[in-house]
C-alpha cells in the first residue's frame, strides 16, 4: 500500500537484490524474474529519494510503477527526475491505480479519471490485437476471478495502441490496456493490480507484465533537449542578422 | 514581456473592456476584436489571481495565451484552475513562447523543447490542409518578413493535425501550428509572435488567430470527473460482493 | 438487406421525399427525420448509380451507409466517386455490417475484420466521453436489450476518438463508436443496426444518428487536390533551375 | 522507372542473388547490402507476378516499395496480396513517387497527393527526432544538392510519428519521412528518391533505408482475421438464443 516503483534493467549485467518490497510489489517483481533475461531490483517509497536516484534511474531501461494511497507523498523532484528519464528513453509501465500516480498523470496531461467499484466481480480482459508484442501468449481472452472495477469513461488523451478492453461482470467496460509515446519514453498503463486480490499471482497478468516490459525497452539512442539556441552564424543557410534580439549570443532561453 | 493570457468569450452577452495590456497583447486582442461576433477581454501576470479568477473562466470560452519570461511566476493554483477548465472544454491557444509555459507544458507531458535563433530573418508558413477551419481564407502560404525563427526537433506528442508548417530563410523548418485535444479541451499551438517584431500586425496571422478562436470553440456539454465510486448496488448488472474492500461505500479514491 | 446509403443534406434548401425503402433504412431515415433542420434523402442500391449521381453527392453534407449482403454489388466506380466526395469534406456514417462495406475498407486501409454472432443477447452501449458531442444527451449508458454481437478485435487503424465501448451479455466487448478524418471527410463508424432486431427503433440509437450527423458536417470549404506541378518560376523563392527533369512544364504527374 | 518492390529478409538464412534491375533499384538494393545481417532480393514489374509470389512474400520481412511511371500496370491481385501480408507484420517502405502508388494509396485511406517541381534544387531533410530509430546515426539534418521537390499540402492520415520535415531551396517544405501502422505491419514513407538525381548514393539516404528496414521488420507473430463466428455455444459468458438469425452456426458473413 505504499508507492512502490519497480525498475527493470534488460541485458546482461550485475543483478542485485530486491529490497524488501510489500506483498503486491514483490509478486510483481517475481513475475518479471521469471525471464531471466531481465534484470530486476525495486525501490520504495520509504527510501531516500524513493530509491530513485540519478544513478539507478540511469541505469533502468523500464520503470514499473505501482502506487496508491500515497500518491501525494512522492516527492515533486523525484516525479521531474523520472519524467525526464522517460523523454530521455525509459519505458514507464503504470499499473491499477498508478492512473492518479503524479508521473502518470503530468504524462498524460488530462484528469485520468476514471469510475471504480469494489465488489469482488469477474474482469475478463480482451486482447484486441493478438499479434501485439504486449499480448505475446495469450488467447483471445483472460479472466481475473475476483477484482475491483475500474469503467469508463477512462479520461486519457486518444492512445497510440489499444491492446485490452475489459468486460466487468457487473456490466462495465474499460480500456485496460493503452500504450503512448512521450518524448522517446514508450509508455503502458495496464490497469488489474488490486491489492486486496492475488491480481500479480494470475499467470496471465505474470505474463503481461514481462511481454510489457520488454516492449516498453528503449531504443538504442538516448535524448532530452532543453531548448538550444542556434546562433545566426551556425545556421544552415547563410543569413545576415535584420533585426533586434532579447538574448546575447549563447544565452539560453526563458525557463 | 509578461504573460498575458486573453480570454474570449463567444456569443451574445455584455461586453467588457480591455484592460491596460502591453503592445503585443494588445495588438493580438485587437486583432481579435475585428471579428465582431466575439467578445474580447484580456487578464495580465500583475492582476490578481492573473486576472484568471473562477468566474472569469467560467465565463471564457476560448483562452489565448501569450507568455514569455514570467512563465515561472504563473502561480501554480492558476495552473491548476486554467487545466481543469480546459478539460471541461474551454478552448486554449497557445502562442508563440507559450510552448514553455506551465499549462502548456502540462497539457502535452513531454518537454516541449524546440531550437531557435533571433536573425530578424524570413519566415513562410505553408498551409497543410487548406479546407482546415484553422487555414480559412489562407492562401497556400503567407510570409512574416522578419522574425524569430523556432525550429525542429520540437518535442511535442504528435499532434491530432498538423494545420501548418514553415520554412525559414536560414534554412530551418518548425511544425508552426498543430492542434490536439485534452479532456475536451480543444488546443492549438501557433509558433509565431516574437515580441521584437510586428507579428500580430501581420493580416495572415491576425486571421489565423481569429479562426483559431472559433476552431477552438467548446461543444455545448461541460464535463469534468473526478473518479467517482460506482456502488455495487447501482451496477448496471445485477452483482453480489464477493470480496474484500479498502473503501466505504460512497467514500472518494486516494488522489 | 440492401446497400442503402442515406445522404443528409443540412441547412435550408428544398427537400425531397424518401423513396420507396426497405424498412432498416427507412427507420434510420425516419430518425433523421425527427431533427427538422435535417433534409433528407435515401438512395438504394437498385437504382441507376445506386442513387449516388455526381450531383447527388454535390448536395450531400453527410452521408450515412447502411449496407450488408450486397456489399459486392456496389460499383467501384460509385465507390471512387463516394470517397473523392468525403475527401473533399463530406460527413461519413457507416452503420453496423458496414464495417465491412468497399467505401469504409477503402477509407480505413486495414482488414476491418471483428467477430460476431447472433444471439439475441443484450448489448450495453458505454459512453467514453459524456461531453462528445455524438453522444449528447446520453446516460452514461443505453442498453440495446436484443441484438448481434460485434465483438474484439476489431481491426481498425487508431481511432481519433473511442466515444462507445459495447459490453456484451456473452461476455465481449467492442468499439462501438469511433470517429476518424481522411482528407477534410469526418468519419464516425456506429456497429449498432442488426436487421433482423429492431435497433434503429431505439430511441438512443436514433439519438446517436442525429448527434453524428451534425458532429460529421463539413467545415465551410471544400478541397481536394491531385498533385500539382509548381513550376519552377512559380517557386516562393527564385530559384534556377540546375538539373534534367522527366516532365514539361505544366504536365501532370503519373497516376 | 519501372515499378520495383525490394524484398528484405532479415536474419540468418541462405541468400538470393539481386536480380538484374534499373539502376534505381539497385543502387537502392545496394545501399541496404552494407548491412551484411540484412538478405535482400529484388522483384521487378516485368517478372510473373511482378516477382511477389505467394512465397517469395511469405519469406519477406520488410518490403521496399519503389514505383512511378507504371503504377497502373500493378495487377490488383497482386495489390490485394501485398496488402494482407502487410496486416499481418510484414514492414512496408514506400519511397518517393511511391505516395501514389495503388499500395500505399490503399493503405491511407487519403489522396496521398502533394505538390512537386523538378528544379535540380537543394533539400534539407531535418530530423525531428535524433533518437527515433529511422533518424539513428544522423546529425542534426542531411542535405541533398540537387533533387526534385515534393512539396505540402501532402494528404495523409495524421502519421503515427514524423521523423523527418524537408527545406526546399525554392521555399516549400514537406513531411519526408512518416510512420503508420496498419493491421501489424509497421510503414514508413520517405520522399528522397528521384530517378534523375542520384538520390540513393547519398550516404544519408542509404542510412535512413537501412535503419528504417530494421525499424519496420516485425513482430514475432503474425496475424490476420476475416470476420470469425463466435457460435453461442462458444460463448465466453453462458448464453441462450433469444432472436433470429441470419446466418447458420459456422457460417461466414458476407463480404
Amino acid at each position: 500500500m505504499v508507492n512502490s516503483p519497480i525498475g527493470i534493467r534488460l541485458g546482461p549485467s550485475p543483478s542485485r537484490q530486491l529490497s524488501d518490497l510489500l506483498k503486491t510489489q514483490a509478486i510483481a517483481a517475481d513475475a518479471l524474474k521469471i525471464d531471466n533475461q531481465l534484470e530486476i531490483r525495486a525501490a520504495t517509497l520509504a527510501e531516500p529519494e524513493h530509491g530513485l536516484t540519478e544513478e539507478v534511474l540511469e541505469e533502468t531501461d523500464v520503470l514499473t510503477w505501482w502506487g496508491h494511497v500515497a500518491h501525494g507523498q512522492v516527492e515533486d523532484a523525484i516525479v521531474d527526475r523520472v519524467i525526464k528519464r522517460i523523454w530521455q528513453g525509459m519505458g514507464f509501465i503504470a499499473l491499477h491505480s498508478s492512473h492518479y500516480s503524479k508521473i502518470f498523470k503530468r504524462l498524460m496531461g488530462t484528469s485520468c479519471s476514471l469510475t471504480w467499484r469494489e465488489a469482488g466481480e469477474k474482469e475478463r480482459v480482451w486482447i484486441c490485437n493478438p499479434a501485439h508484442p504486449i499480448a505475446r501468449d495469450l488467447s483471445r481472452y483472460f479472466e481475473i476471478e475476483n477484482t475491483g472495477m475500474y469503467g469508463e469513461p477512462f479520461v486519457i488523451p486518444t492512445p497510440d495502441e489499444i491492446v485490452f478492453i475489459s468486460w466487468f461482470e457487473g456490466g462495465d467496460v474499460f480500456r485496460s490496456g493503452c500504450t503512448w509515446k512521450r518524448g522517446n519514453g514508450k509508455i503502458f498503463y495496464f490497469s488489474p493490480g488490486h491489492e486486496m486480490y492475488p491480481i500479480f499471482f494470475n499467470l496471465n497478468v505474470q505474463l503481461v507484465l514481462r511481454n510489457a516490459v520488454r516492449w516498453a525497452a528503449p531504443d538504442p539512442e538516448r535524448w532530452i533537449d532543453t531548448c538550444p539556441q542556434i546562433p545566426a552564424d551556425q545556421a544552415a543557410e547563410r543569413i545576415t542578422v535584420k533585426g533586434p534580439r532579447m538574448h546575447k549570443e549563447g544565452e539560453e532561453g526563458y525557463r
